[in-house]
């Protein structure tokens, strides 16, 4: 007898058992675990030996440092990667051309409690990405706390005409990825401006989106919504949204918030690529990349020098190896995922241009934290199949604790999507990522060599395999 | 038919299946997964939101610091942890005296190239804790550099009369777990000092036991061996290991050591702990603990301070949840185990005379990072049936990352192990480990909440489990 309890935790292994023997059948190629065992192990104990993502991220964090599209840094950071690509023997390296927008943060934001309970005080704000300024004078009005987006219509405008809309629903921390926790958030952010701007609000603050109570306000895009008056909107620390909510408990206030920033006119920037030629199916590609640009603040270390070195090394530690791929195996580093995506759709429209067939494209845009795993996203037709023909290599994975499941591929890539390319996203463990995402503390300090050098190892052994075996 | 790679990754998981059934048919208790799984939520949801952990390890790392045995600092620890432990409603919480070593680092170490190529160099050192000091004078001698015990005899008391001997191996940075890294390199620091001694050498620099390259000095102890000479020990931080060696290269090397370290005599100290009793076995213990005592640099934050904290918070989790144990659930916070192991042996020694039946016991020993599951070990009878039972909940953990695997307990428990306990190790994942470990850098702040808030969760799902459903 099979107690139901057995039962029940038996289906789902059968089906794996169902799935791997499917596999197995309809695999073309000749499996040899010991073989690729082996070989997943000389790609880690490379990686973690003579990787170079680590001195890499050290020059693109402490050289050039923050690189908002546009600017100044995120030219050399195109220049630096560009030359670091041409290092390595590749069997082509260029850079391919897209426009991007330029804005620029101005003067150190001021957003100060003007009148309260507790008199002045001084809030630890940014301004969020793509705002628009408050003029030099500044503005003052009074606060009103929402807990989201739906709160707005209910309070209408006889109550937030002529105020500011303060944003204030925090993370959920029973999520246990933190990803999670942000797209339940991050809605104040992204879309708050507008909404709350058709109501008359004159300016809005957003609290951080960031796991944790501190000091560091987090920056980040929002879009505005044609047709609505564009108002300028600042996030503010977790600590100070606390604050501000206490004192609102008790009483009116105002706040006065003085912001310079502005949309400069569009500029022209760079993908940086490098590939190394597919000897059976060079038509065949295999993308690997991360975002190049990062936010004004910091260094843009985990988000995202850590997916670019990543890729980078990829391609490294293949050279290294002496490895031969089947596939075209091919690193972009994407321009402008920060405030536009304009190096995404750059690629993916030359990409359709050119007729170019991309199998897979992995993106590493989550920090350079421990690996998890990766999820998987794709087109409904063949789907179910691929993502099977993944996880039956699940026993090569997981002695390095890398899962495959279906989940999200990344920005970059996702234009890619329709053109019949699997996306998926490299998973490093998210609960520290909120601490640092879009802030001055996302330094090359915070990122720790170990952990980035296995996330080159963990996309490099997937590749290797969807290389030799195919996805079919 | 089955393709031999399909039928090669069947059998590990036929032979878990039949684990499962095993386990369903021989448990006495009737299993409701849907019902385990919501509780196991609660108990992260509980420690996700309304956890003690991160405040308690605020005050025990930023308020009372490093807390060596017989130090003042571990004084204030047994006092502030048992009024922590008085706070939650237990049904005892005691003090149980043990007597411990007390070992005091002196004035600051100078470690310094005295004569050499380069000139004078200072190094970043620290004495190994249980050395003896150089004397007041200190000692000056010519370097010899060993990549291990091995090569002592090699050399013989011909090369080693009266040099430094500088024990230089690195971690092997291959090993995926770090503490099998640091396994593989820890006898130069525990053993080198006697061994050569042996060969009249009259002083030891040890490389740090560290992952990377930084300037941190890591201490730690050393054991002497009787009936040899005690010579003073030094570990230098891994960049002055790898100058010193460099130095060495190009010609003899004189290094000029002194510390005043001292063993005094032996003083009254405690372990501190607290149970809820239970309800149908009383008898049956589930032990959870981690050491109170840290080195004397920095804060002891990872060692082991999140370990003592977050086996405090499995027992306000359960009564926070109303949960009512059918087994004891004793919380052990132990004294000395970075110096002599006291409080564990003491421990032991009482319950073996109370004879007290400890079904398991858990120890957090390994900082206060992010979950990757459990080891277990224990004495041979019945030993497999008991992991088979403990994997059996594996779909039930696995949503969180938690793997049980065989490994290490740990060493506060150890003594337990002969009295029949089974013996779990709480994994967190190992990478920055080794940055932090015995050194001024393990501090509060290198600490995630999140991180550490899952590790309780992590201890309170399984001991929940164990005390469900037993181990037979």
């Amino acid at each position: 007898m099979i107690h139901a309890f057995a039962l029940r935790l038996c289906l789902p292994l059968l089906s794996v058992l169902v799935t791997f023997t499917t596999k197995a059948q309809t695999s073309t190629g000749q499996h040899d675990t010991n073989d690729d065992a082996r070989y997943i192990r000389s790609i880690h104990d490379m990686a973690l030996t003579d990787g170079r993502c680590y001195p890499w991220l050290h020059h693109l964090t402490k050289r050039v440092g923050a690189r908002l599209a546009g600017s100044p840094q995120a030219a050399a950071a195109v220049e630096f990667t560009y030359q670091m690509l041409d290092t390595l023997g590749l069997d082509s390296v260029w850079l391919q051309p897209c426009m991007v927008p330029h804005w620029v943060r101005g003067e150190k934001e001021v957003v100060r409690i003007a009148q309260s309970e507790m008199g002045t005080v001084e809030l630890h704000a940014l301004a969020l990405g793509n705002s628009v300024g408050t003029g030099e004078a500044g503005l003052s009005a009074e606060v009103v706390e929402v807990m989201g987006l739906g709160d707005l219509e209910k309070l209408g405008a006889a109550r937030l005409k002529g105020k500011i809309v303060f944003f204030n629903r925090p993370f959920d921390a029973t999520k246990l990825n933190t990803f999670e926790a942000y797209g339940g958030a991050v809605d104040q952010r992204g879309s708050g401006p507008s909404e709350a701007a058709k109501y008359g609000a004159v300016a809005v603050l957003v609290r951080s989106m960031a796991s944790g109570l501190d000091d560091v306000p987090h920056t980040g895009g929002l879009g505005y919504r044609d047709g609505i008056p564009k108002i300028p909107a600042c996030a503010i620390s977790t600590n100070d949204a606390e604050l501000l909510s206490g004192i609102l408990e008790k009483g009116p206030v105002k706040v006065y918030m003085r912001t310079t920033c502005q949309a400069l006119g569009d500029k022209p920037s760079f993908n940086v690529i490098g590939e190394v030629r597919g000897s059976e199916h060079p038509d065949e590609i295999i993308l690997v990349g991360g975002h190049l640009d990062s936010w004004d603040v910091g260094e843009g270390a985990h988000d995202d020098g850590a997916g670019c070195v990543q890729s980078m090394d990829v391609l490294q530690v293949f050279k290294r190896l002496n490895y031969r791929p089947k596939r075209t195996i091919r690193c972009v580093l994407f321009m402008n995922e920060e405030n536009g995506l304009r190096g995404g759709t750059a690629y993916a429209d030359e990409a359709l241009r050119k007729g170019e067939r991309h199998l897979v494209a992995i993106e590493s845009d989550r920090g350079g934290f421990v690996p998890r795993g990766f999820t998987v996203d794709g087109e409904s037709a063949g789907f179910v199949e691929k993502l099977r023909a993944m996880q039956a290599w699940s026993p090569l994975l997981e002695p390095y604790y890398l899962h495959v499941k279906k989940g999200g591929g990344g920005a970059d890539i996702s234009p890619l999507k329709k053109q019949g390319a699997l996306l998926i996203g490299y998973e490093p463990d998210s609960q520290r990522y909120f601490d640092f995402h879009h802030t001055a503390a996302d330094v090359f300090e915070v990122v720790n060599k170990r952990e980035l050098e296995l996330g080159t190892a963990a996309m490099a052994s997937l590749i290797y395999l969807m290389d030799k075996y195919g996805l079919e």
